[in-house]
């Protein structure tokens, strides 16, 4: 408690790291979206030193996943219950004097980025703490060396945690295109979806996977300087 | 009564089009995306006659705007609410065993069409009935035709209600390409888009709006076979 | 948005007309509550010209619809869904600084009402707007010239019907005079309810409905002198 | 828990009797809507001896009050928290196989009965238990021998509590009869309601009352003959 | 209502007593946790006399109960709908201006007591009434003379009931020492509980009980006294 | 998620460690609630070997603090948050077939561990899954070896994370035995806990918290060795 206060002052950046629990295919583990964003908050530490104090926030590693829940493993909370407890640590975080803050996702499901982004909405109606909400895929998707067709669980995303955690990576190397029916709410997406993943990671590489995650930090510290400081 | 039942089959196809009440620029009028889905359903009841028996429900004409809200005339309602009455509606249709239905909204937020896809998401659980949940501008900005930076009350949007409701539209034709700060949560977004709109509507003409409009029927009728047929 | 601003002024006045997706009995239409409310409130911008101005605000044209909910056609939404899309509504009425506002229901169920003045009830606790929320069927059933056992459907609602939108009634005069259980909680209302309407319509006539529009706008003309001005 | 057991057969009626703490003029308590209803369900209890077996639930004397809410002493509670308990009580009957339930509110206000129709309906969903639902206001207000003006805390009222409990009654016997602005939403219904009543008290008489009651048990034993038996 | 504003002054003290309906044994009434404080608080206002100007409200008589809700005759409310309505009456007691409230529970579950813990402590963020939240147990297990083993329905609460509603006591004197499953969350909490109650019975009595209360009412004068005085 | 498949069997206990970001005095870290659940977690794994496979899921770093909330560091989220999540948590583990949870909360305020109850007891109607609820410090509250007045950040807490984590414990040992206001709602819960712990720190040790880890994780043993086995 000493030490928070401490911490606290102008250029104070609290990160809230956000995953989820979430089937990513055959080689990749299901806490695949957590250890993304809390590498990447470890790694804005060491960036942003000297132009701002971080704190990396407990990270919340439970999400709502969609398209995914159908298969062995998904552990998904409802869209209602992510936006209130996200909603109460931010209003936490504001109560506290907290002033600025920086809320990274490593899932990028549309439901699961809106609940965040309805929390800190209607939070920002009473503060004026400053508040960024991405996943880190919306700058890697936005990337000029995206491979054609690559999404969940493919070539990005399997080279992204090659580089982070090779551990946890199995030996097998998924292709799968799926087709899934354009704009339809389906009951049943594992019938569309077999594989449980996207693209082509024959070549993924933790080479591949570093590159990425440099530019994500770069993009972030440029985002986060233009930003809050 | 009679004549819904009747009506009843299983190549019947309810429309629910979803409008909201939004500020459009200095040129456009409030129901705006209103008035785009209600005519592109009334087009669609004739581009798929002797294929679905088409029906057009009573409009929902109020949505989630998030970013308009503090300019005069926008009515925006809550993402809460949003959900709570499409799901009411979905739920009643299946109720009534209805067995095709298309959402279709004019207004293009990521929170409203959150909302609109975790009723439909809700009500899938448990049903059968086939529910398409859209946008038309997600079929318009995957165009080929978009002019570069184009966006809300921009030129696609003044072609297009110049096209359908030439009375509606004032003889302003604005120019703006407003920069708001990327993923922050803004309190006041109105500071950064102080036009309202997004584009170059010098050239907007009933003829290009016509064009994008039967681009919007020509694809949807293409996903209502595939998926509905 | 700007013809927004130019119209606000003390004197303006805001209606919202409510409607319903329900079952009238085998001539009327599935949206009669919505025809109704509507029509009127075209009758009140005329009939207020030179003492308010008004504007009409996107009808919502779904309600609460109870003993009718089994019979086929009706949807319903829940009491919650109304009430939370009315006071959305209306405090969104009331941060865009509307001074008057009339909520002009066609249907008149006790819960589909209890919603509606439940949401104005709670933004009037924030808000200096001043509001009056009712069925015109509340007029209406007040007259002297209402039949004996008139109601759902009947004498009054066909005449009414027949004077706004003959091209909506079919040919059919149902009479039925339905006994329902008095203050039972009926899980099956509609096997009390065979025919759907309540009274005689085999005098129904346009001229009829056309009195009863008069004297519905005569009175509301009254009340709005009595309190908005 | 034994005599429970026993009690209950299909000739098992459980009543639920609802109050409110609510002003009733200088003369009334605070808890005159509780008197009235759990009285008259103990004279219910006598008069169907031999009819049903009836059991009187533990009185829930909190209600929601509108226009009296600005008063000393009334304490409302809100509709959402009134329909949740008696939503759970009546599903807590259904679960413990009750066949027959009257609900028997003194207090009339629209929006408190609603709650408790509300609550009733959606328990109408999952059960067969059948409910009755109604304020002996709703009778009382029907009868021939009704004053002019007669309302709240009025003649009947005054006259009922009299007969009940008098010890209760003040001497003072108000006379008022306030107009209050008609279907508009007030945020200040005391300035048009300053006495807190509505009659003429001068007669009121626990013979008058007496008799009030005694037509009252005499409908509601013709109402449970005919839709419990 | 004038009396009402008569009584109202710093030292005024309003008491919510809170019970249940819940088995309590083959040998104790289903009411036994209303009995209990209610009981406590007539006492109290007798203890407190000269000191504090005591009113007792309207006594709620539902509350949650969990491991008896299998049991004939329990009907349990939700703990959401028990903080709802304690919510609402402590707010209303709030806007009411009265000073100090003791609210004192006869049911001492944990998830009641929360609830009403929950209930009081939202309320507190919006007032200076000083509010004390008790089940009179709380106090009786705190005791010296408690037998070892002794629970719900057993010797205290046997003893307690004796001496105040004699009545209502069957002659059944249970014994029983039920194992429950330490912290396991039961859908058959009473399959561990056969008999319904907790302890050995054989030797309660009036005058014992008569003991408990006189210890409750001590200690809460106590308490009283150093926190609301 | 193919491992994931191949864990699950009649003998896999699911572990859900439960933490929160609360203040500890002077010289335990923020995440002194997330340190020791996730430690005991760990041991039980081992303790477990050869009789139970067990998986510990993604921690819950943030709960319900009440008493803490206003000093510096404190993140507390809101029990209906807490619930909801949780409760989200437990279906999904229902959904994925896993047959026996063990909540194992590292926080044990009282709204805190109702929270968690309340969940679990609400999915408890729909699976048979069993689950197991408790914190930590329920057991340790309940050994011989507690010093007198122990409590938030004392003797044994110290002790426990000096055992665990003590590169996370500052030099301070402070001692504190303040006195709350028995069963009073505060407002300013701090002003009678200024120190923010109770108990006397000075001889806390790591060997002493060792010894209370292992106690707990040999009752966890014969809890889950009696419970799900």
């Amino acid at each position: 408690m000493v030490e928070f206060e401490e911490w606290l002052n102008p250029r104070s950046l609290m990160i809230l790291p956000i995953g989820a629990v979430e089937e990513h295919g055959p080689h990749l583990p299901l806490n695949t979206d957590s250890v993304q964003p809390e590498h990447i908050s470890e790694l804005l530490v060491e960036a942003l030193k000297g132009k701002m104090d971080v704190l990396i926030a407990p990270p919340l590693r439970y999400g709502y996943c969609n398209t995914t829940a159908p298969f062995p493993g998904t552990i998904s909370i409802s869209v209602d219950s992510l936006k209130a407890i996200v909603k109460d640590i931010l209003s936490e975080f504001s109560r506290q004097k907290i002033p600025n803050v920086l809320v990274l996702s490593g899932h990028a499901g549309s439901g699961h980025l809106a609940a965040l982004r309805m929390a800190a909405g209607e939070v920002a109606k009473d503060t004026d703490m400053l508040m960024m909400v991405l996943s880190d895929y919306e700058i890697v998707y936005a990337l000029d060396n995206v491979p054609d067709g690559d999404g969940h669980a493919g070539f990005m995303e399997t080279s992204r945690v090659l580089a982070i955690r090779p551990d946890l990576v199995k030996p097998e190397r998924p292709v799968a295109h799926p087709k899934m029916p354009q704009f339809m709410i389906l009951s049943n997406p594992e019938e569309h979806f077999k594989e449980g993943m996207r693209g082509d990671t024959t070549n993924a590489s933790a080479e591949a996977g570093q590159g990425y995650n440099d530019q994500i930090v770069e993009k972030l510290v440029e985002l986060i300087e233009e930003n809050f400081l």
